[in-house]
């Protein structure tokens, strides 16, 4: 591997998917012939992945191999791994990024496992309680995406922690999404402001306190059907309720896809339209895929950490590189920072709230 | 009308819908052309209401007319309504119920007035806590929906009300979808019994507990994914979680449609595709059309309230009404009355629990 900056090399656990390395070094093959660009440190059993590098022509240049011999799998806890999983290719993966040979790390692996390793290396940024994930999900907006965060890195969260989820969601929409002056909503049951936990109302109007100082438009409440919608582009939930609409979301649309291919089998007329309208059903396909929005990024944190879907297959595995290298070379991990410290000294209290 | 007992008569709020007085009366009149021994007794401002029911033919042997000359909107507090809507056809209509005339009234109103109205007069069942809105989600399983609640009637539960919420989504889904022994999941982010917040690990032990003695089968912890798949039939959470995932699943179908209705139209191929396609897809937006599963239910009150979307059009209505017509012919008020009663009798209370 040639030198490069740390922006322009990626650190990836090669194991711990549920398809194995197989599918790993499949998705950076195809990363890397969109972008020839990119640059890998390969944690995992050498012993594995170098032939199934050696069989992708030409993607060993842009690899470096570094011996992992432990596996996580995806039934490890994650306070077990943190005691015992020195040697595993996710801790190494993760260490890359702590030591600066790369600012962002993928792994397919155990999400809670990754999570405990990222908080003990990387340690959280100045003034963050709880880091958080955060997605994107396919939406009427411009972009094609909205950010929601935390999808499941912790299921609590006070209304400071709201707080500076949509500070970090915010900074995320401006690098990922392109966009200016992101729009924040605050998922509730009603966008009502009487309506919802009374730490919800305290949160909308920490949210609200802060939008001038920190360049953002805040919308209010919003509701599950704004997820997908084109009131905001930034939606702000605690990890509990994120990961239950997540995975309804996901769930629905998998659901509605299926029903499609049914219907698009029902008949021999209906085969003949399928194939009739293949080419726009494909445009569709893509645009609600999972797999090609794959992808949740751990913000909050000293370094930025992209967990991919465990199941990812290669098309999975390269939209959660493409991500990756995103994030990378717009200097997302500092830029997150630096948006943070400010916040965090300058933060708007209103009154009757905490300081 | 004729005479009949109050099985064969549903309580009609007419009024207070997004779309007026002439969606319901349209609904009601599609509704009795499939199932002409309805009758019903129909709340509203009878100057308005009678010119819209002579104009369908044969509907107004259907139909009791009883005059309310005010009207509960959207944006009225419950509060408020509580205080100063005796008047309106909504009260008029739980009042029905209440005396006996019919066991189910259906309302296409505010849903925070209704419930408020339905607490107030018809009371809470004995041993019910908190009320719960249940609702059918399009699945996988071969009854084509799953039982969902709460999706909003209360913002809170605890594990007794989380074991309520069981026992009556588990008497739901044998009267509404003709299940002998239905499964029930409760939703966390995770499978595993190590997951998600303490009071859901307490009801987790208490719906376990109570499986043997009524009659169901708990399959643990399910996931968002899990409301449209076929793991279980009645899914138990809380009304924020609830109507939260509802609202997501919701906006996500109504996402995929409009960009498959989009993709359908994109090229001249595709729209003869479509044409082609049209009774396939027809019967997929029939199966996946929130009109067609129209209708949240309240549980746990001395007689059924069937909540229409406000948004509902005549098949929207049509659906409620046929939903409140299967739930009154099959004496459902009286059987979630006998279940919830045998129930707390006997409740299995785990080591560790509340009594």
């Amino acid at each position: 591997m040639s030198d490069a900056d740390a922006s322009g090399v990626l650190s990836i656990d090669a194991m711990g998917g549920d398809l194995g390395p197989e599918a790993v070094i499949a998705g950076l093959a195809r990363a890397v012939r969109k972008t020839p660009a990119m640059r890998f440190i390969v944690h995992g059993d050498t012993q594995v992945l170098e032939p199934l590098i050696a069989k992708r022509r030409g993607l060993s240049d842009h690899c470096t191999l570094r011996h992992a011999q432990d596996v996580v799998v995806m039934d490890d806890k994650p306070s077990q791994v943190l005691r015992t999983g020195k040697a595993t290719s996710m801790w190494s993966a993760v260490e890359a990024v702590r030591s600066g040979e790369a600012q962002v790390c993928v792994s397919c692996g155990n999400t809670g496992a990754l999570m405990a390793i990222s908080m003990i290396r990387l340690r959280r940024l100045p003034g963050i309680n709880r880091p958080a994930i955060a997605i994107l999900w396919p939406s009427r907006n411009p972009a094609g995406f909205n950010v929601m965060l935390d999808v499941g890195a912790d299921i609590r969260a006070d209304p400071d922690d709201l707080l500076q989820y949509a500070l970090m969601g915010i900074s995320y929409a401006r690098n990922g999404l392109g966009l200016d002056r992101p729009r924040v909503g605050l998922l509730n049951v009603g966008t009502e402001e009487t309506k919802g936990r009374a730490e919800l109302k305290e949160a909308h109007d920490l949210i609200e306190a802060n939008a001038a100082t920190s360049h953002y438009e805040f919308v209010g409440f919003v509701e599950g059907g704004d997820i997908p919608g084109d009131r905001c582009d930034v939606i702000v939930t605690d990890g509990f309720t994120g990961n239950i609409a997540l995975k309804t979301g996901e769930g629905t649309a998998r659901f509605v896809r299926d029903m499609l291919a049914e219907a698009f089998s029902a008949t021999p007329l209906s085969k003949i339209a399928a194939l009739l309208a293949m080419t726009s059903l494909k445009r569709l396909s893509k645009r609600i895929d999972p797999r090609r929005v794959n992808g949740g990024v751990f913000l909050g944190l000293n370094g930025t950490v992209v967990k991919s879907h465990g199941s990812a297959d290669e098309t999975g595995v390269a939209a959660a590189i493409a991500l990756a290298w995103d994030l990378s070379r717009s200097g997302f991990s500092d830029r997150l920072q630096a948006r943070v410290a400010a916040a965090t000294r300058s933060l708007d209290v209103p009154s009757g709230g905490k300081a």
